[in-house]
């Protein structure tokens, strides 16, 4: 394993998304230096000049001492620990090109949720793939975050999760600040399936508001889909612990349960009978992360044999155009059995 | 044991506020003859020539075959079931009166959840000693439902426990229909904890939002609340698994996310700095359900030891006159006031 930083006290956050920003506003908060990466220039002189992202979090004020620029070697340039903060399905892509610019001794810390269409890897494989380092130094940030808050300075707890307990805690002091609370944890496996997972469950309680169903029905969704991504887990080798815990049920109840949250309020447009293409035209050509994650969450499961009803509704809906109201129909039309078999 | 039906069809259900109308409207719509028992004539005489129970379902038309009594001797009179749904630290009192009118061998079914304060006994412990009957033989009913929307007529799961498996099954039959899914489950004491706790854990999310707070905080309370309710429920011999399913996590979300959960909106008054008994007046002398179990709750725990630390703080705040804010802050571990006022 490659030396740190046990004292981080630089940090470069990749991608200035909301979730990138606010987590760059709780390392500033805490009292770090923190660059920012913004993919256009307009937006990193925004963050630079007038310490705001209003795009992506209008109304906030980001600390003086976060900087930013578009070139990604200016921003790696000293790093002690680089923050990913780009969509999973694109990580790939922008790692590939920032390889040869990561500084040898920077922790990395990854925010992206999902699992990579066509390798089924999750996202500390992906960039201990493309970083070529050993996939137990990668940090893992999960939990009940949804970044409107965090950036509102609500206090929330999360959880960072590394192999190596050092890395961890390393993080922990780099992000420990009046509001934000980390814990560590050594179970990656768990809480990247858990943060992956969730938005495919938050797209399907979306689906069902969309569809006027109420808290009993939400309820329903996140204790199934809790209990079918904790099946996953189990055929992967994740602590089932960990899906009880913040990584797992926390993340899931804020994501599911927030108008804040892309994946609800994208399986909300399903619900009320547009098609994936008209939902995706009308939230600026974004798609939710949970159409993509079901289907490679789907292909993970038939591969090791875990029964994930949830996520394959929601791929049907997603992918092969069935009806919400059918799928749903479907789901509840189940056999009768005791609770748990 | 005493025998019962295996083929349930005329039940007499004990008390008409929401939930009690709503599962009689289940077992209407399930194709059962139901008598109810109203405390006030003029709700029975509502019921029996109109249908409606206005002050409780405003809105909801109950089926022709569900009729209406204030007389519990005619209301009991040949049910082959009998529910109980009177609010749990009045079930005592109810009980000891309907005693000698419980035909022997109808099936007790309990759609009350709490702890009897003094006695700390669960709900099924209270009816199996008044009624004098095996507490094997209670049917308790739990799960994510809400009775708005129940009476609605959305999809529900529900678990239906009882150590009498048959009892339970009998029951499935007789509830289940269109929208109203009931699982069976052998863990009475998980259920009935998992019922009882979550009112608690729906106050002090209330509590929190009426301050200000969103999903992440609400995330945190209920996941921490299901590990805190797991504690005791493993000191009392509760099986895990029932706090993962429908009636411990699909019961807490629901109660917890719906503005239509009374202990949620009676939590929000007391958050946003009303006292209890201005929460009280406003909500038309009502105490939330959860205001007098974090007593009962509190005390159990510290019998059996188990850590509880958001019940303790709901108890502070609801019969200690601690402030919110200051229970909130402690909960979070600061000394210090945080940031969110």
């Amino acid at each position: 394993m490659a030396g740190f930083a046990a004292d981080v006290q630089r940090v470069t956050v990749l991608g200035a998304g909301s979730w990138g920003t606010a987590f760059a506003k709780v390392l500033g908060d805490a009292g770090r230096d923190v660059t920012m990466w913004a993919r256009r220039e307009s937006v990193a002189e925004e963050i630079r000049e007038r310490h705001t992202n209003e795009s992506y979090l209008p109304g906030t004020t980001l600390p003086d001492r976060i900087t930013a620029t578009a070139d990604a070697a200016e921003a790696l340039d000293g790093a002690q620990a680089v923050v990913l903060g780009v969509p999973s399905q694109s990580l790939r892509a922008n790692l590939s090109g920032w390889r040869p610019l990561l500084p040898s001794e920077a922790i990395l810390v990854s925010l992206a949720k999902g699992v990579e269409l066509g390798t089924l890897k999750r996202m500390s494989e992906v960039i201990a793939e493309l970083a070529d380092v050993d996939p137990g130094e990668i940090v893992v940030v999960s939990g009940p975050n949804l970044a409107r808050e965090i950036a509102d300075g609500q206090p929330a707890a999360a959880v960072l999760a590394c192999a190596d307990h050092e890395r961890a805690k390393a993080v922990q002091q780099a992000t420990s600040n009046q509001y934000f609370r980390p814990y560590t944890n050594t179970d990656v496996v768990g809480c990247e399936l858990g943060g992956a997972c969730k938005n495919v469950i938050a797209l399907s309680c979306g689906m069902a508001a969309g569809m006027g169903l109420g808290a009993n029905t939400m309820a329903t969704l996140i204790t199934r889909g809790l209990a079918e991504m904790a099946r996953l887990g189990a055929k992967l080798g994740a602590d089932p612990l960990t899906f009880a815990g913040l990584a797992g049920l926390g993340d899931l109840v804020a994501t599911c349960s927030s108008p804040l949250s892309r994946n609800r309020t994208f399986g909300e447009r399903l619900g009320r009978g547009e098609t994936l293409a008209e939902a995706q035209a009308a939230t600026g050509g974004q798609v939710a992360e949970g159409v993509a994650s079901c289907s490679s969450i789907r292909e993970l499961a038939q591969r090791h044999g875990a029964d994930m009803p949830i996520t394959d509704a929601m791929y049907r809906v997603c992918h092969e155009g069935v009806d919400p109201r059918q799928a749903g129909a479907e789901l509840l039309g189940r056999s009768r059995k005791p609770e748990w078999r």
